[in-house]
């Protein structure tokens, strides 16, 4: 099977139990979290940064593009092969996590899975608060790689917010080390944020130094039910500018509702109203006793017409976890998924409702939305067929006019999924043509090759939104 | 005067009021922060983006260089012209900031005091949180250059933190736009917090798009004095790994301290004490009383002998304003300063002190020390005479070996200052040369003539520290 001088290059300096070049272990990538045309011409298992560097090295004396995937959760198509070449699986590195409760930060792995990061830190009476829904499933490699998100945002910032360092390995091969383990860092250019979220194309993340924070003593859910959305949309607004933050703060239409209730009976979630608001307030006992008063009379009255505040911890992460419930519940719905992470400012959520409502009616379409509703990140979601050529091509037309529509609205197409391929052919839409020629520039002076995960990011020529790429099943 | 086509070319399109070429007014622009033996060939004064604009695009025809300078109070000299060429004065460029209190954003322009910015947003019970001790007298646009820190960077962050976009002009005269208006984004690399601490030479900043906070409802400021300066340092940890995250956690040592009562005797600052640690509390009223009450147990624990717990807001303002007295307090001991702000990792705090006190000894200096305990972010001052050469001699020693102590420790060149061309010659030290060429490709890709603020991060070639460019009189 082996022909390329590249690949007996790989198996040389890597080992054949690492470099896979069998059909059948090629095509399992072929369906990652929704599924691509793209196959891999060689996969490799890596699980240290000296073999990241071998590949890479081999990778760019040869040309040949470099695809990294971590446990593939990625909802944008980053870890898809789609120029073929190599893919660099990520999945087998080992977790490793070293907190350093006194300075405030943990040193780990690419491979540590972000909840095993949550755990370990609390240990210490630390959070670590990016918490994006997949925690449990993707590890930090790919949330560095994506500047993962989570309902967390609204108050305590994303992924690249705690990230103070890191160890990259460069497209031509090179181990850098990026930033430090200080809170304030203000020398050389800031490599670390670029890097962070840049999606795999300016090298592999092999090691990150992240921050902590003392984690908050208490949390208080409130959960409140409006007949009319856009009240709930005021309610939101006027929570966030009466002095009280929240920890987290999401949103559920009807629907979304509904299907909770459909796919795991409980009675947690009104079922009978067109928007329900999931706040958790955190911090000090006192403090979140009373801002959960405040915050449910800002609710009453601007029209909830539910609101239950539970007594006890168990009582919440029953609510939460019925939140959680969502995206599986709708995946229920229809054969097939197409998610989407359009934000807005927070002022045009409103707005941003009631025109993905407009959508909804002209395609005709199963759009059920949720999110982040205090930091403007919505997730529409669209249930369809795609077996039905006629519906797939609604839902293709409705997904690009709900890109347009965020942009629009002074928002933008992703806020935490990523550009990956899927949103590439949109993104001059929001950025211009200048600042997308800027960004090209810092790649390909890393990148002269273009072997780092090329196809992402910055569209290919004549390439145009292809649902097939972005349904999950 | 006008002697080059580049200069004729300057007046044609920006017009002769704002461009001076006269000695006289061209020799203020050596006396900055600290005094320079730079001189500008040009002065041009911009008011806005489309005059940035078009001195970039001769300045780049003709590959002349150009530093930007705002207020002039940036710390390591990134506003001084080593190259000559333009200084592009944006002194006079009108302040303007936008509220959009629903949207929890401001706009502002380059030209706006930072602190006007806190008292704008406050009206709207908001707050913009990097606060740099100079927030009354610099502009937010050399804020973002350097990507300014201060007391509020343990609990809060920085300034890049804060910035959601910005409207830069390339080292080409383009104008870009970057980010937008949302907390999350992840549409394209992140050329924002690239832009932002890249001080100038990437490009000139003309508008910035700021995230805010709910203002928190109340403050509670705790002081405690300690006879060791080690047990200060473990009360620090120790306050920080408790579940208490205070606002601001400050530092004076005892020299500093003294220097207040000297300069402006109130007998607030205890003077026969090693060390005092000044802490703000902020949050919900009820949060911050009982935790002002548990950062006392702690210090008191941990051998605070005296703790003094403010009851009204203007005895709280009292304390801040002896903390900020300090910098101009000591300048008062002789006739010149050298500032460091040498950051180390929070558990090296009491190493980083012994170390200061050894190099204090061996150069025979006067050196005191203050700054932002809680983040690791020390200021070490060095008093002394410059005209004396022996004594320079001693304190250029010093400063290398503060530089190199903080790297030893884990630590970094600059928490805040930036690197300007004072702390470049010993940048590789810290990031290593791989990192700093990897820089360098990123800048040379946007300025391929190297027009933006040349000698400015990365050390010319054989450029040492010299003293006279360090120190503030």
């Amino acid at each position: 099977m082996l022909s390329a001088k590249w690949m007996e290059e790989l198996v040389e300096k890597i080992g054949e139990p690492y470099v896979q070049t069998d059909v059948d272990d090629r095509h399992i990538y072929r369906y990652n979290s929704y599924p691509g045309e793209y196959l891999p011409q060689t996969i490799v298992f890596v699980t240290n940064t000296e073999a990241v560097s071998q590949v890479l090295k081999i990778a760019n004396k040869y040309k040949v593009p470099v695809t990294p995937r971590g446990q593939g959760t990625g909802l944008s198509g980053g870890d898809l092969p789609v120029h073929g070449g190599i893919l660099l699986d990520m999945s087998q590195w080992p977790a490793s996590i070293e907190v350093f409760p006194d300075d405030l930060v943990a040193r780990v792995s690419p491979g540590t899975m972000t909840s095993t990061i949550h755990a370990e830190v609390e240990k210490y009476g630390l959070m670590y608060p990016p918490d994006p829904s997949s925690s449990g499933i993707s590890t930090i490699g790919g949330n560095l790689a994506e500047n993962a998100g989570g309902p967390r945002g609204l108050k305590y910032g994303v992924t690249k917010d705690y990230v103070l360092g890191l160890e990259v390995v460069t497209p031509e091969g090179e181990v850098m080390q990026t930033g430090g383990r200080t809170i304030k860092n203000v020398t050389g250019l800031n490599v670390t944020n670029l890097i962070v979220g840049s999606e795999g194309i300016l090298g592999v993340i092999t090691r990150a130094t992240l921050k902590l924070i003392p984690k908050p003593l208490s949390t208080q859910t409130v959960m409140a039910a409006f007949n009319a959305m856009e009240t709930a949309g005021q309610a939101i607004s006027k929570t966030l500018t009466s002095g009280i933050l929240p920890g987290k703060m999401e949103f559920i239409d009807q629907a979304c509702a509904q299907a909770v209730e459909d796919y795991e009976p409980n009675g947690l979630l009104p079922t009978d109203k067109e928007a329900i608001i999931i706040i958790e307030l955190d911090g000090h006992p006192k403090a979140v006793r009373e801002e959960a008063n405040d915050v449910s009379q800002i609710m009453r009255e601007l029209g909830a017409t539910t609101i239950s505040i539970p007594e006890t911890k168990e009582e919440a992460s029953r609510i939460w976890e019925a939140r959680r419930m969502v995206s599986p519940a709708i995946t229920k719905m229809k054969p097939s998924k197409a998610s989407e992470d359009a934000t807005v400012p927070r002022s045009q959520i409103p707005a941003m409702m009631a025109r993905l409502a407009d959508i909804r009616e002209k395609y005709n379409l199963t759009l059920v939305v949720f999110g982040h509703a205090g930091d403007g990140n919505l997730h529409p979601n669209i249930l369809c067929d795609d077996t039905d050529k006629e519906e797939r091509e609604m839902v293709e037309r409705a997904i690009e006019e709900i890109f347009r529509t965020a942009i629009e609205l002074g928002g933008t197409l992703s806020g935490e999924h990523g550009i990956g391929t899927m949103k590439s052919p949109f993104i001059e839409d929001e950025l211009g043509s200048l600042a997308v020629s800027m960004m090209k520039r810092l790649k390909k002076s890393w990148d002269p090759n273009n072997i780092m995960n090329p196809g992402k990011v910055f569209p290919d020529k004549g390439q145009r939104l292809i649902l097939s790429r972005q349904i999950e099943k």
